[in-house]
């Protein structure tokens, strides 16, 4: 097999025509190095030649539905009126501010102050800043050594800020966090991408995560190597999360000679909105206590509750409350500012409490971020600003809250009107989006579209989608980029379009569904 | 020393005394499955059970040397006047704003006012912002769709922020750039991280690097799994680049079975500080050519030259200037705003130019480039900033200019008065630093000292290192953080303390120094 890569750069290279092969045989293949000690050629870069584990990994929410999205737009820009619709509603990702989010206006004043900290010697600065900004830019800028804004911090982040965020943690859960606990990050992905690498020697390691899952997961575990263990949520009891459903799967990767390393838990979910009971967040921590398990928490949608009979709870505080102890639970809880009502996303800050792992460990994790030397710090501050907000008191408490609660009730109309919208189509059924910011409604598609979309070697959901995109301009990413039971098939639409456009929204998507099942009607 | 540990660890868990193995032999072992299945506990983890990857990793610049200063720096805290000195100097890391360097102000307010962009409609703003910045924010939003600082962009960055960067490289080089080869990144760390991970599959896949290195590049091909092939500068020449030594180089690894698929060339030179001659860099694109290796050219320090005979050239523009078209030499160049005259390190804002790499090949980096979603938006700001600075005729051009040049010709001064320093010292002498912003002085030590080291299981440049630090409060690295030629000793000291504390630094430094020498005299 590996004879043909090498022909085949040869060929590229050279002219040569010969036959080719999958992308993916290079896994298998043991040295090539003696050939390419003859042919100097061969070490330059093809997809045949590149490292295979990035070959297989995936990453659906900008994956191909987007380029086809991103050349649409260009075509409306170019020829306006070229398309039944006038712009692209990008409902692929978790983008707040890209759909016309506003930024929290106090979270930017202190941002922009520390960014030109002279601002805040001039007389004029009072007149365009609250006081409050003003005084928290000096708090913040009085922790950071020298008031050097544009230094590496300590890799784990500037200690000062670290002790804010542990204080906002301690506040929320109603037990002490550690700041040495905290590791600030480039937002939650880089964070999680450490853990995997930690974690992952070769493929027989496995980490257990939900299908549906956010592809973070899977496109880390690829491209660190390791196998994923697929455990599924239960559509039909609200994306209910099993212990039995763990066990079951976690007995089957062990029969296969898969060492189970870690447990990941998306709480709200990601794609699917549920919001875990706090019974049922028990019974995880104890089934990853008994099985050995690390927990990997990822709690980025804390803040984004939308029904009043749920409450976010970290696990943290479950384990505490429990009884255990710092170092009885190894546990990583990940958290970003580009979530909650705040929706930052283009900042990229973020942490990870790691409780629970000993010394030694710990020095590694600290390591590996030293050897990316710190994240960034307007991100580092304003993580420190979401887990502490303005009080009651402060002059920008009463704006700040406006902004806050328009934001997370809006996005609670939004999503309930959209999952009804969802749930009066004709074959689709939509679970609540209790927390989160997405919906995954199922789609029951006749045989008639299944061969359609086999003709054009697409999934029926992959399909579905691109259909929606050409005649609507709405973007939804297929289900297949989540995972799903085999035979299902969903769509991911997020619930962030501004209100104002809900309406419209719904009409092109009723009109296109209606129209997609007659003329697929079987 | 790793039999203790492995002992310890086991202990901790099961409080059993039992043989042990070495850390790396989880390479060799083809199913530690069955004992875990068998044992819950060996999934939780130790410095045992961790990737061995990430233990072999390591990272001098912040290494333990650092660790021993931080704890001074506690104890000068808590205790005033407890060491010989009132504060440490951390000359071990290129920090500029750490050790006082002020930011450009046209830099900053720039970004002030995109991080709080409903001041562009206040009047008060004109008294506190130049009118050039405010214009260059209204043009850098203009180009963020929805005006959206808060959204993730692009997985590359910002397209009209790829446009100004594709721009200023052309005006730097002579040659057209395209913005689709510009990929923005979180500083130019992950940017390396990145390529490694593109071209390593196996441990038989090497990195031709300079040794001297940045430790950045051994980290990397350590977390990765590769192997790093050295080449070695030549210090009796300045810190020469030769290609027969390459070759010679080239030619062992490949008998050893190992597939050389880039080189690595550091220009201005890290640790070394030698600037490339046009000449030397031709022959370094023939190599590449004629090996087939890719060309990872780190030009973080173009911007940093310090001597009027030394100029700095781009790869792209030596390779263009040679004739090769943009799909002949595969080639990647970073590029970073932590360094140059704006140090602005806290803002974790690069990218890199790729440029001869086919398009499936681009389609994996983008990819790769998309589970992150993409860099701080601060930072795609910032390095288009730095690469289209004010121009004669902007409002801030003069004052901009001044602050540019302080700081450069600054920076010339401290590395022309410490490398003298360190040449009059016996034994010791140091080249030139010719540019970027360290000096690797060479030290030849007593024989008396290097038993002493050895006596305490450090190398004999760790030693000098870790007494100075006590005796001074100057931190610098240990030569063998870098790697050098087996037998020499050095270490790498930042020119980077501010102007004035210099006279005080060089007098300490001549203090200690014959005072060890003194010591240890044979």
């Amino acid at each position: 097999m590996r004879r043909f890569a090498t022909e085949r750069a040869k060929r590229l290279l050279f002219g040569s025509l010969l036959a080719s092969r999958s992308p993916l045989s290079a896994f298998h293949c043991s040295s090539p190095a003696a050939a390419a000690a003859m042919d100097p050629a061969a070490g330059v870069l093809t997809v045949d030649t590149i490292n295979p584990k990035v070959l297989k990994c995936e990453y659906a929410v900008r994956g191909e539905i987007v380029s086809h999205a991103q050349r649409l737009q260009q075509e409306l820009q170019n020829k306006p009126g070229s398309h039944p619709f006038d712009e692209i509603l990008y409902c692929n990702i978790g983008n707040p501010q890209s759909l016309g989010q506003q930024p929290v206006t106090f979270f930017r004043e202190v941002l922009a102050l520390c960014d030109h900290p002279s601002l805040l010697d001039k007389s004029e600065t009072h007149a365009l800043f609250s006081a409050d900004a003003i005084a928290r830019a000096w708090q913040i800028l009085d922790v950071i050594p020298g008031r050097a804004t544009g230094a590496y911090s300590h890799s784990q982040g500037i200690k000062g800020l670290r002790d804010a965020i542990a204080a906002g943690i301690a506040d929320r859960d109603g037990f002490p966090a550690n700041p040495d606990d905290i590791f600030l990050t480039d937002g939650a992905s880089p964070a999680v991408h450490m853990m995997m690498q930690l974690l992952i020697r070769y493929e027989k390691d496995g980490i257990l995560c939900p299908i549906p899952q956010y592809p973070l997961y899977s496109a880390s575990i690829a491209l660190h190597g390791g196998s994923l263990v697929p455990y599924y949520l239960d559509e039909s009891t609200g994306w209910g999360l099993e212990i039995s459903e763990l066990k079951k799967q976690l007995e089957d990767a062990r029969s296969k000679g898969i060492t189970v390393r870690a447990l990941v838990v998306i709480n709200p979910g990601n794609p699917t909105g549920q919001v875990l009971a706090e019974e049922n967040q028990r019974e995880i921590v104890n089934f990853c206590k008994n099985e050995g398990l690390v927990l990997l928490a990822d709690e980025v949608y804390q803040e984004n509750i939308y029904v009043d009979d749920k409450k976010f709870n970290s696990f943290k505080k479950i384990t505490r409350s429990m009884g255990y102890g710092d170092d009885e639970i190894p546990l990583v809880s990940f958290q970003s500012v580009s979530k909650g009502y705040y929706g930052e996303c283009g900042k990229r800050g973020g942490y990870m409490e790691v409780t629970g792992f000993n010394a030694e460990v710990r020095e590694q994790i600290y390591k590996v971020a030293s050897v990316n030397l710190c994240s960034n710090i307007s991100g580092q501050i304003l993580a420190s600003l979401v887990m502490n907000p303005p009080k009651v008191g402060d002059e920008s408490y009463e704006s700040f809250n406006a902004e806050k609660n328009g934001i997370l009730l809006s996005l609670a109309r939004r999503a309930k009107a959209l999952e009804d919208a969802f749930n009066s189509l004709e074959g689709v059924s939509c679970n609540k989006a209790e927390g989160a910011m997405y919906l995954f409604p199922r789609l029951r598609l006749s045989q008639k579209a299944i061969t359609a979309a086999k003709a054009v070697n697409a999934a029926p959901d992959a399909f579905y989608a691109r259909r929606l995109l050409d005649a609507t301009g709405i973007v939804v990413v297929p289900g297949s980029g989540f995972g799903q039971v085999p035979g299902t098939w969903h769509v991911r639409c997020t619930i962030l379009p501004q209100e104002d456009k809900i309406p419209a929204i719904i009409s092109r998507l009723k009109a296109f569904h209606e129209a997609f099942m007659e003329e697929f009607r079987d």
